[in-house]
C-alpha cells in the first residue's frame, strides 16, 4: 500500500469508526438538497424514529393567539420514511430566491439537522440554513468578489467599566490604502450581541456584494454589542458557556447610548476614519434602531445617515435616562441640521408597526424629512436582510 | 402597562410563541448542568422518544476493530425519563478538567443538545461542547484578561493562483504599539481549515491565557488554509454551504509547501514581524505536522521553532514533488544550522505513533537534537490542546 493511501485510509477510519455505528448515528446523506428548480429535498436518516417532522420559515406560516395579539410562526410538515429508514420531505413548490432557516422535530424533539453543519443561533436556539440564490438573495452569499477583513478586537469602555468585544468589517483594498474611509455603526437588538449582524445578518457578504457591484461605497461598518451589561457574545467572555438569554442583558436604561462614544472614539483612533458628520451612519434592527434613534439625536453633529429598522420606538416617559428627556426638543435641534438620510423601515405585520408609523407621522407633521420603507411581514431577520442590502446603497453618496 | 416592558412582553412572545408549542419542541431546561462536585447533568425534553442516548468523550471508550487496528471510539449512556418527559443522565462521576463534546441519540440518531448552543464543527460533524474548569483545562476557558485581536483576511497566493482566507490572531498591546513580534504559523490538519485551531483548539484562549499568566510571549498566531484546492473554510467562499468532507480538499501534494512563501510574505507585509529565523514557528497537527516538517526543510533558514503534533510522517517515495525529494539531505541541511527547537509529540494509542517513534529515533540517531513529548490516547483534539499550551511557552524564550 502507498504511504499516502495508507494515511488517508487511516484517517477515514478515524473519522467513519462512528459513522459505521449505527449507535453513534453517523450519516452520510445529503439534506438539504436544492435541485436545479429550486424545490429543496430533506433527509435525515432515523430508522427507529417514530415521526419526523420539518419546521422552518419556507412553510406557510400559521397563527398562534396570545394575550398580544396572533403572531405568525413557521409551519411544519411531516416527513415520509422509505424503505432504508430514510425520512423525507420535498418542498412542494420551488423556493424563492432567500436565506432559509429550519429545524426537525423527531419524535417530538426539535434539532438541527445532522447532515447541515450550517446554522445560526439567535439567542438561546440554533437552526439550521440554506440559501436559495438569484435577486436580492445573491447578495448573502459569498461570491468571487473581493473580500472585507472581519475583525474581533476589545474596546475600551470607561462609560461602562468594561473592556468590550466588538467586531469590525474593513471593507476590501482598506489594508493596502492610506484613505480615510467612512463608518456605519451597525447596531442588533435584543438579545443579540457582537455577532448578530454577521451571522443572521450577513453584513459582510452583503457589504462585500453591494462594494463589488459598484452599488455601496467601501466603508467600515462596526458592529458593537447594545447590551450594556454585558462585555461580549454568549461564550465570548468569563461568563462562561451559560445559556443565552433575551432577559439577563437586554436593558434599554440609556447606559449604552450614554457610554457610545467610548465606540466611537476606539474607532476613530484605530482607524482611518472621516471623522466628520457626512462621514458617520449609524442604523439597527428593534432594540439597535431604538439606540440609533436616540444616540443620532443625542449626538445631534455626528450622523448625516440614520436608518431605524423595524425600531422599538416608544414614548419614553417610563425610563429614568437624561438620554431619554426632552425627546421633542432634541429631535427639533437634530433637524434643525437634518441628517441626509433619515430612513424608516418596517414590516406591516410587525408588532411595532404602529409604533413606526405614528413616528414618521410625527416627523412629517414637523416637517423632518425622512425616507420610509414599508415591507411586508414582521420582527424578523428577513427583513432585517433586506433592510441592509436597502440601505447601506444609500450611505455617503 | 409601560411601554417598555410591553416592549419586551411582546419581545417575549415573538421568541417563546414557539416555545409554547409542543410542535416546535422549544425547551427550557438545562443542559449540561455543571454541578459543584464536577458531575454533569445532561437533560432533554422528550415525552415522545422512545429511547435516548449520550454518546462523548468524557464516556469510557469503546473499541472498534477495522482491517487498520482497533480504535477507541466514545461509549455511550443512556438517559431515563421522568414523569414530565424529561430525560437525563448524571455522569457516575465528577469530570476531571478537559474541553468535552457529546451528542444525543434520540431514537437512533445522533443529535445536538437542542439546550447547548456551543457547538463544534469538525470536519462534517458538529457536536456541543463544554468545559470543566481547573488545571490546563482553565486555558481553555475565556478568561478575564487582555485578549487579543482575530481576524479573517484574504491573502493573495500567486503560488495557488487564488485569493485565500487566513485567520490570524494579534496579541493583547499590539495595535496600541510600535514594536515588531515573532510570528507562530499554526497549521491544521487533513478535513480542517483556517478555522479549525480558533475553534476546535481553543488557540486564542490559549495564547491569551498563556502571555496573561507571563507563560508565553506575545506573538502573532497565523493560521492559513492548509488545503491547496480550497479558498476557505466551509461556507466561506463561493463554492456555498456544501458538505464539509475530508476528500474533497486535502491534498498532499506538495503543492501548499511550494506557496508557503505567499502567506509568509503576506504576514511580514502586512503586521509588524521580526523577520528573522529566531523569530518564526511553525507548527501543526497531522497534516498539518507533516507541512511543518516539510516547510521547516525546504526553507532551512526561516524557522527556529518546529513544532509536529501527532504529525503525519512517511516516507515520501510514493509522491511527486520535488517537496519531498532529497528527504535526509534537506534535513541535514536544516539540522546543520538546527532550529532551537524541534519539538515532536503524539500519542500513545496514535495510528501515527511508530512513525512518530521511527522519525524521532532517525532524529537521535543523526544526532539532529529534539524533543520529543508523548502523552496517552489518540489522534484526537484533546492531545493537539495540550500539544499547544506545551508548546506556546518555548517559544521565542
Amino acid at each position: 500500500m502507498k504511504p499516502l493511501s495508507f494515511f488517508f485510509l487511516a484517517m477515514f477510519v478515524c473519522i467513519s469508526v462512528s459513522a459505521q455505528q449505527a449507535l453513534w448515528g453517523g450519516q452520510d446523506i445529503k439534506s438539504p438538497e436544492i435541485l436545479p428548480d429550486n424545490k429543496v429535498i430533506f433527509r435525515v436518516q432515523a430508522p427507529q424514529a417514530v415521526k419526523v417532522e420539518i419546521t422552518g420559515d419556507f412553510l406557510p406560516t400559521q397563527k398562534q393567539e396570545t394575550p398580544f395579539g396572533n403572531f405568525d410562526v413557521p409551519g411544519a410538515a411531516d416527513l415520509v420514511k422509505n424503505a432504508q429508514g430514510v425520512w423525507e420531505f420535498t418542498s412542494p413548490s420551488p423556493l424563492a430566491p432567500e436565506l432559509y432557516s429550519y429545524s426537525f422535530i423527531i419524535d417530538g424533539v426539535k434539532v438541527c439537522d445532522p447532515n447541515n453543519v450550517y446554522m445560526l443561533r439567535d439567542v438561546a436556539s440554533v437552526t439550521n440554513i440554506f440559501i436559495i440564490g438569484g435577486g436580492r438573495a445573491d447578495l448573502y452569499k459569498v461570491n468571487d468578489v473581493p473580500h472585507g477583513t472581519v475583525a474581533r478586537r476589545w474596546y475600551e469602555s470607561p462609560g461602562l467599566k468594561m473592556t468590550r468585544r466588538i467586531s469590525i468589517y474593513t471593507p476590501p483594498g482598506y489594508e493596502g490604502s492610506q484613505a480615510k474611509y467612512p463608518v456605519f455603526y451597525l447596531l442588533h437588538g435584543a438579545g443579540g450581541d457582537e455577532e448578530a449582524w454577521l451571522s443572521l445578518g450577513r453584513a459582510a457578504q452583503i457589504l462585500d456584494n453591494l462594494i463589488a457591484q459598484g452599488k455601496a461605497k467601501a466603508m467600515i461598518v462596526v458592529m458593537t454589542n447594545g447590551n450594556p451589561t454585558q462585555k461580549a457574545a454568549a461564550g465570548e467572555w468569563e461568563r462562561g458557556m451559560t445559556k443565552p438569554s433575551l432577559w439577563g442583558d437586554t436593558r434599554m436604561d440609556g447606559a449604552f447610548e450614554t457610554a457610545f462614544p467610548d465606540v466611537m472614539k476606539f474607532v476613530e483612533t484605530n482607524y482611518r476614519t472621516l471623522e466628520t458628520k457626512a462621514g458617520r451612519a449609524i442604523g439597527g434592527l428593534s432594540m439597535g434602531g431604538f439606540h440609533s434613534l436616540h444616540i443620532s439625536k443625542e449626538y445631534p453633529d455626528k450622523f448625516d445617515y440614520v436608518g431605524l429598522f423595524s425600531a422599538a420606538i416608544m414614548p419614553m416617559q417610563e425610563v429614568n435616562s437624561p438620554i431619554y428627556e426632552k425627546f421633542d426638543e432634541k429631535l427639533k435641534k437634530q433637524f434643525a441640521n437634518a441628517p441626509k438620510l433619515y430612513w424608516v423601515a418596517c414590516g406591516d405585520s410587525d408588532f411595532l408597526i404602529q409604533s413606526n408609523r405614528d413616528f414618521v407621522q410625527k416627523l412629517n407633521d414637523n416637517k423632518y424629512k425622512n425616507t420610509y420603507y414599508e415591507t411586508g411581514e414582521g420582527h424578523i431577520w428577513k427583513n432585517w436582510r433586506i433592510y441592509l442590502t436597502e440601505f447601506v446603497p444609500l450611505l455617503f453618496q
